[in-house]
């Protein structure tokens, strides 16, 4: 459901995205990527093996790479196959609240956030209407966005593909996904100032990202 | 290639989608829905394996469910497998006449997609110039829509799963899948209403969707 | 990834557009278009075996098709299958030129192309900023285009959907690819005019294709 979007707002930022589910050429992709993003949107085995080659070589190759453990609230196989891959060493898990506490395996306020991104040694980029970046000692919240951005397919996907693109340019992981869930908090908020309905927010998202420059950032980024 | 048109619409209406193609989780993911769609668009081993699956689950958990026999003019495999799900109690079929007669068997006028919906125990929803909405006793016909909706992919299921939202909320399956098909096709005027071609029609329409109020239903619709 | 903007490209011309990957009813697919089109996008191996026995089908009933070897230059398994599915006599293959250099194994200036599209017996219907399409006798140039096509994903894939739907009513493969390779870059010309973006120009370019006119195409277009 989501490579469309996703591959389009990687494109409007200037990135490069290359896509397979297939097990016997995703080493090769991944070899050649400067970042990573393992999404578990549509598990199948296929898609499990592709996962699980992609972090080995995302490892050997020394690449950052993203966890986005979608949905892992909704089945069993999904927080078992989520919760192993996040021991494995991702430099971020972009997720939202539902999401983690399913993998934590317990409720979770902020201290317990940053808690368990000590755990995993990993960014935690937790999105909602406020997203909060912690690697467990620096902790940021984005307070931009719009509602608009929930009515939406695949915008968590997208996010979690923003910070990849972040990663391949920004060593720091924490200064990778705080800088870019801003951007696409900023110009979420954008585009829904200019659009009538999901329809056009999702156009005007697009271009809001191809547009967005330091000026627009340091006027609009509301963080804390 | 339906999926994310799909699931915008149900998320402009205000519904919460869940899609998955695995059969190790699809029981997990129709226990916890309201309504549950077939939809047969992308046909392989493992998704006809899900899809029974699915059929099963929302059975023994007394879930409504919506059968859309996509494109089963096109193959006999599509055939066979429609009429085998058409047969275990869906709520609703959703289908164009082409579908509908390859499922059927037989050429049919009005008393005949009435008498199939009587032997079949199921509403049929036949969507094209005018939408038929039949169980067999009552029948009611929309003649709303434009030309427009047929120069978009996937706008046969994304009004499937309209009717399963609704089905989501209303029990009686004649009405949902009236109510369903009124408003998708009253947006999708309003929408025709603002478009350039079908690029912006597709915009314009989950907008409208989003914006469909009682009034603008009350004062658009054309239905006998 | 490509699948929703390809189908709607060719809904946008007037097409009829049916896709699927299911080994066991592609040849019920291929038998009943009037132009086939192998895209090697996704590659698993399903689609791999979806993918031969379409072009079997394609070739026991005189169809033509068209292959786009999407990414060939990313993963030895792509190049490996183009290369066999490029000499059983498509009637063209659409790609760019760092696909055309993996298949062929060796960089490609323009007398290079025309001698591999010799030695293939294919049209070659290279795009990129110029476009260059050559049966190994015959040449054209085609300058029409703008650089958001290439912020957009499953460009070239549409672009190749396009040369398939011009096979299905014009005989000559070579007259086929340059005349839906002009339509398509002049109605991306004129969408690009008119877009803030990458998102508000794919939603242009669909409405450019469905408006396109030969008035439109002799004022536009830019072919040598």
């Amino acid at each position: 459901v989501a490579q469309s979007l996703t591959a389009n707002v990687l494109l409007a930022l200037g990135a490069v995205p290359s896509m397979t589910v297939a097990a016997e050429e995703i080493a090769a992709f991944a070899a050649r990527a400067d970042a990573v993003l393992i999404n578990l949107g549509t598990l199948d085995p296929q898609r499990r093996a592709a996962a699980a080659i992609a972090v080995s070589t995302a490892i050997e190759e020394a690449r950052p790479w993203v966890l986005d453990p979608v949905l892992v609230d909704r089945s069993p196989l999904r927080a078992d196959l989520a919760r192993s891959l996040a021991m494995r060493g991702p430099a971020v898990v972009r997720l939202n609240m539902a999401e983690l506490e399913a993998l934590a395996g317990a409720p979770c306020n902020e201290e317990q956030v940053a808690r368990y991104a000590r755990e995993l040694r990993a960014v935690l980029a937790l999105t909602g209407p406020t997203d909060l970046v912690t690697d467990g000692e620096r902790r940021v919240r984005i307070e931009n966005g719009d509602q608009l951005m929930s009515r939406v397919t695949a915008m968590g996907c997208a996010s979690s593909a923003v910070v990849a693109a972040f990663l391949a340019v920004e060593p720091d992981p924490w200064l990778a996904a705080f800088s870019g869930l801003t951007v696409f908090a900023v110009a979420g908020e954008a585009a829904a100032a200019r659009a009538r309905g999901p329809g056009s927010f999702a156009v005007e998202l697009l271009d809001a990202l191809a547009n967005a420059d330091r000026q627009m950032l340091q006027s609009r980024a509301k963080v804390s």
